[in-house]
């Protein structure tokens, strides 16, 4: 098959290319830790080039990204769209890298513009322009919520395909941390992992969700409880990212109000722990295919520009 | 001056020793890193020892010991009492060393046995039964209640003298894992202090105080307020301890009601921001000595021994 582009979701921790077909297939693909920290310090593009070589791309083979690249401290700066924004505003909104041989394009990211609920992504909206080109998701109608699981959660209402306003929660950030770097290290066993059936897993969602002000003490009650032996060392994750999901829900259930239905833009286990606290608050949930979505809205936004 | 006793607070980081006469004067002092996790490894009789040796302090000269050093993994259990309690109960309660050519007691710590709020201490007990004994410090009487601020901040409500209940806030912990580890760390300037008298920190109080359910997204707004130019470097110290401060009183307001009056164990800096905050919400504020508490604690213990 002949290239048509490259496409790259380059992240703060990950680097992501895939050599495209004109109909999208991939050609090649490849993963590394080249994120943002270790780009800045070897140089955009020599880590660009380097790998488009390794492929045998031609010297004008167009380059579409997305993610951190475009940040302040990337390499070239792509300004936030304010957000209310239609998503195909991404892609007229790219910015061209100058003096290259090929044509590269970063895709801005989006931001909410005002001082009291000021919010930022960068990726998570190639992820959802992307999602409305997937044959296999359906298109939003309506005012609809997404739900995208990660280390910075976000949580994304549209009307129709309109962004309207979306929020940021650290969940993934705050579990690395806690079971990693805190007390409560003490109190998990280490290579534990949460069951989304599991009862303690629920009971702390619950926990959180009815008592969301109390997490810094529920927090702590996971050490105290297993000193005081009423729970086990396996009991710790769960009760971990149970209690953090479900602040997460009673975060977002909170700004935009409980909605009866939450597309859930995650994958693996994650996406079933979060599918299982959202039916514990009788919220209707659909799956749609996170880990091709932003491939897809990098190769979308390549067949508009080329 | 003839030494009375040593007094020791072992806690999980720090090691203090006080050489005390018979009146409580301090006769010698030493403050170290030989914390609990050190201590474990090295044995505490012999880090004990050896400070006692070069203070050249008798072979039958008492110690008393509060904190870490009564932990399972300390130098002998020292079981948890049970709250409700009667503070004088710790001294009843202490555990002996035993083979040892010395007294050496251990002081217990308190906890909550159950299910639905367990809670531990160890340490603050001795710093709370020091305090009814130092002259500066007013009896409690009626229902009051005590803030401890600190690494895991203390909220406890006393009936007279009795140690009715109490509840851990991870406060701290979340501060440094969030200020030094987290995203936030590119939003915080790199010596910043936060000021009690700074209106972004009471604006984050307020904030958390009003939508404590909604802190994992304030928290994350920090970087976003910063990324979009709204707040400077210098404003992140004071909307992170504002926020999780604020999130604290929300949550030990919800446990025990807002109290009229709050005794706050700090001093210091830490002590300046709670009481601003406190403030704030309208609670009346008194300082307790928190730097002496602990010894005298000790001191009257090894009197009611001795």
């Amino acid at each position: 098959m002949k290239p048509f582009c490259a496409a790259v979701d380059w992240g703060t921790s990950r680097f992501r290319l895939w050599i495209l077909a004109e109909d999208g297939a991939v050609i090649h693909k490849l993963s590394s830790d080249e994120g943002l920290q270790f780009s800045a310090k070897i140089g955009f593009s020599k880590i660009l080039e380097d790998h488009l070589n390794s492929f045998k791309c031609l010297n004008d083979l167009p380059v579409i990204i997305c993610g951190m690249a475009g940040s302040r401290s990337g390499w070239k700066e792509a300004n936030y769209l304010k957000a209310p924004v239609e998503l195909t505003h991404i892609v007229e909104n790219s910015v061209k890298i100058a003096n290259t041989k090929r044509d590269i394009r970063i895709l801005p990211g989006i931001a909410q513009h005002n001082a009291n609920s000021p919010d930022v992504m960068r990726g998570e909206e190639t992820q959802l322009f992307g999602m409305l080109f997937d044959k296999s998701n359906i298109v939003p109608t309506g005012t609809t919520t997404f739900c995208m699981p990660g280390t910075h959660s976000k949580w994304v209402t549209f009307e129709n395909t309109r962004l309207q306003q979306f929020a940021t929660f650290m969940t993934g950030e705050l579990f690395a941390l806690l079971s990693e770097h805190s007390v409560l290290k003490l109190s998990l066993s280490e290579h534990g992992v949460s069951n989304p059936t599991d009862p303690v897993f629920l009971k702390y969602v619950n926990k959180a969700l009815s008592n969301p002000h109390e997490i810094s003490t529920q927090l702590f009650s996971i050490r105290s409880s297993h000193l005081l032996g009423f729970t086990g060392l396996e009991a710790g994750h769960a009760a971990l990212s149970g209690s953090l999901i479900g602040l997460e829900l009673a975060g977002a259930f909170s700004k935009h109000g409980k909605p009866a239905h939450v597309t859930l833009m995650a994958s693996g286990s994650l996406g079933d722990l979060y599918a299982a606290a959202l039916k514990e608050c009788n919220v209707e949930v659909t799956f749609c295919d996170a880990e091709n979505a932003g491939r897809i809205g990098l190769y979308q936004a390549a067949k508009i520009l080329w």
